[in-house]
């Protein structure tokens, strides 16, 4: 059976909609006041912006234990591995995030894939966890 | 209704059970041989001697991403947060990772709490990430 355009929409619609982008709200950098605006809340802002219309979830979180590299952001997709990445820039990483998001929920076998991935989620990558039912590597 | 003493010990085991600690097996230390025995997988076998009789799983995983502050494990449990730790030491830190996931899996807000953690937990902290269906932050 071949799907119509619009199933096939929906059926993109519906995977995206599993893809959820964290962005740590109280992220800032060495240089940032400590009572001033969060640039983290800026980069979550900003993120929950170019993620519209995508299907990509965005949620603010208080904290991703990241604090040596702000700003810094999570993101996770059922079935797939979870990736935290750092040193993101507010006015500059947030379509890279939703990016990164889409490229993993369309990702066959729940790895973010290297090539392909844009530059700020190659190097800014913190840590990577497998999914749930993650099966044991054999020695 | 009072629990019986087995009754416990099967809610413990059963709360422990949703506990997984995941070790890098491929992490190696800057001046390890890179053709020589993995320290990563030393740590994952003591942590898995460590396990026994307590109900957590240990799961093998080829990299979590860390690579730059060897050796690596992460550990979650349902409905909880989960957790990156780096600067392991295979001969030293497995019973650590083994108490860290009874603490994850006992924690009624799903966090691992601060005091009483095993001190390598606290400085070797790398990242954390929310749950699945954690709720939005409020600004």
């Amino acid at each position: 059976m071949t799907l119509t355009g619009i199933d096939a929409d929906e059926d993109e619609a519906a995977t995206l909609a599993a893809a959820t982008v964290y962005v740590c709200i109280t992220c800032r950098r060495p240089d940032d006041p400590e009572d001033g605006p969060r640039p983290g809340l800026a980069l979550a802002r900003a993120t929950a912006q170019a993620a519209q219309g995508t299907g990509v979830a965005v949620c603010q979180v208080q904290c991703l234990a990241n604090c040596s590299r702000p700003c810094s952001a999570a993101m996770r997709c059922d079935g797939a591995w979870a990736y935290v990445f750092g040193g993101l820039e507010p006015d500059r990483d947030a379509p890279a995030l939703i990016e990164g998001a889409r490229l993993l929920a369309r990702a066959q076998d729940g790895i973010l894939p290297w090539r392909g991935r844009p530059e700020i989620l190659k190097r800014g990558l913190i840590a990577r966890m497998p999914p749930i039912g993650f099966e044991e590597e054999r020695e």
